[in-house]
């Protein structure tokens, strides 16, 4: 494997973060804090520290398993963790000692851990630490944002056996096949996907029978449940094949509606298609989101979530879809994102009312230089019963 | 579902982070930072912040899914966001800002995302970060380290299909029945787990066929690679019945071995078994892991990971079986943990060598006022070719 970030946009990481006069960039991913970055700008899969050199333009990886990272990362050096006693904290503050000169500014991004940042900094008392979000973050996540054209044929595997996959569950579920429960329908994509060729989920399948579609993030995940149940229904999968994940809701109708299931239907499969109308001439992601939200509002309903996300190495990648906040306090913390070129997108109102059901329509769409192209199939599956 | 902490628990956390000064208590979980005390302090399995007013004894919890917290969490007061414009952000501090007073004192944990403590705590100017990780992680930690009789017998149904997924397995590989690949094998566990009545997987289940046994946690977890390639391979699997997991590694000898496998196998066999009986007459759990590593060490390898770690409601619970530092900085850093009733640890020693193999043999072991009991059933599979 290599790094993913591309040359081109590796140097604008580093002049940028030149300018701001920092001297390392601090990325940490591990089992209980997972950060794309570290995917991202070094190849390596998970559980290591990643330290950018920004004056040397040099790359140092910490990696829990050498063996893993010596055959999947892309950077300048890798670290032994088993020549230090003590394993991975003195490992890690070792090396970050034998980048930085003195008083070195340290650059983290948000989600780092609260603890990983005081233990390491520990060893270097005159680090600075350099919490500023709306310019490191937002940098990862402008740059993470567009995708390379590699980034993007590699996610196009993963599309291809999506369609594949929503082909063959309207095809099983209408003709009433083997798929009884939940947990049925989840372990068909599951394994379904293998047999196409992916390499695998790219978050557990998530499956709501009409008993509890309502639930915007099902627990468990998918259930002994049975899909039969009459009301509104649906699966939320998405497939690995290379390395980047797709997203996907199908959306059940099951049986014969009521008329606050068919309201809720047509709400969301009209905000559905006006967002997507919309992505052909908006300037800015947020004038999309308030056209699906408008439309949910206007039928007296509200949206839970935000309208969609980028897609990519994770699943809920930049950019997102959110209303632009009228709140003062939000408002200053606001950037309007273009949409661009290369961004990778998902368009998902979602509508839950617990007792009636949660019907959420999902797609996802590829920003060209001809503009918007939906390039996954789901639509609203209707089942007779 | 309720909390998992008993009252007498939460009596003890309360008392001493009061002895301590601490006004609130702030345990964050979310998709990229997961923090197993929210489930084990408030039933709420997952995405919320929670807030344990220490004075006045009471417990907040703001959740992503205001639905999905009135179902599944015990606490005082549940917050729905949906009240809040800007949502998640703006009801986390106003939340908090309704409990304190002036100079609220926060305690935090080590692994709650930096920037999400400077978020929430920026509405409050004047509170004051308690970042004490040997008081208030070595608490928490403290008290889930010794598991209820409640959580021990949820526990032990995990255990149950776990030792009924080792008879199977061990059946179908000897008799080389239709598991063909290494994915083959994680899909029958996976299956075969549900069917037995599991919830779920307790952890994404990791196979590695001889072809790449040396990665201590293969990546992908299971690929397309064939079982039957001659050497060592290996199972690690957990099963999550009732909310806990089991976690158990089942290692095969595949055809004949060559002087260096049978070193390693015979090395990870004895080191098992030493530490083992070890656990009969230790005091601290350092001692254990001391006995196997001694083992290893002296026939020449080096065990890149600890000996074992507490099962619970995590996969990796507290408490750690490592060696004792002798470093001086890292000696500062440790206490000595005592062999406590109510613990359920792995004894997991492993050796990996590239171009050879890797071998780990890992079991569970509940430590009654009997004494220890090993209640799972692995051991090495030996398969003819």
């Amino acid at each position: 494997m290599s790094r993913f970030v591309t040359r081109e946009k590796l140097t604008i990481l580093y002049d940028t973060l030149e300018n701001q006069g920092i001297d390392v960039l601090f990325i940490r991913d591990s089992e209980e804090h997972r950060d794309v970055n570290m995917k991202y700008l070094s190849g390596h899969p998970e559980d290591a520290s990643l330290f950018i050199d920004i004056q040397n333009r040099q790359t140092f990886l910490v990696p829990w398993d050498y063996q893993l990272a010596k055959d999947y990362s892309e950077v300048d050096q890798v670290i032994n963790i088993a020549d230090y006693e003590g394993g991975l904290i003195p490992a890690t503050s070792e090396t970050l000692k034998k980048i930085v000169d003195s008083n070195p500014k340290i650059g983290i991004p948000q989600a780092i851990p609260y603890g990983y940042v005081q233990t390491v900094l520990d060893q270097i008392p005159d680090a600075k630490i350099v919490y500023n979000p709306r310019e490191i973050d937002s940098l990862l996540d402008k740059l993470r944002s567009t995708k390379s054209p590699q980034e993007i044929s590699l996610l196009k595997k993963s599309i291809e056996i999506s369609n594949q996959l929503v082909d063959e569950m309207e095809e099983r579920m209408t003709n009433h096949t083997d798929i009884k429960t939940e947990l049925d329908l989840a372990l068909f994509v599951d394994i379904r996907m293998r047999e196409l060729g992916a390499f695998g989920v790219g978050f557990e399948t998530l499956v709501a029978s009409s008993a509890r579609s309502w639930q915007i993030h099902t627990y468990p995940r998918a259930d002994q449940l049975p899909m039969s149940r009459p009301g509104l229904a649906l699966i939320d999968f998405g497939v690995n094949a290379a390395g980047l994940t797709s997203d996907v809701t199908l959306p059940f109708v099951i049986g014969k509606m009521n008329s606050k299931m068919e309201k809720i239907v047509a709400t969301v499969e009209h905000a559905h298609n006006e967002a997507i109308a919309k992505l052909d001439e908006a300037r800015f992601l947020h004038e999309v989101a308030e056209v699906a939200i408008d439309i949910i509002e206007a039928a007296g309903f509200k949206m839970p979530h935000g309208l969609g996300h980028g897609i990519g190495l994770t699943v809920h990648d930049s950019p997102f879809l959110r209303k632009k906040p009228t709140h003062e306090t939000l408002l200053n913390n606001w950037t309007d994102t273009p949409l661009e070129e290369g961004m990778v997108i998902t368009i998902e109102p979602g509508i839950y009312e617990k007792d009636v059901g949660g019907f959420r329509l999902e797609n996802d769409v590829i920003i060209t230089s001809k503009g918007p192209k939906v390039v996954t199939n789901s639509h609203p599956v209707y089942i007779d019963q």
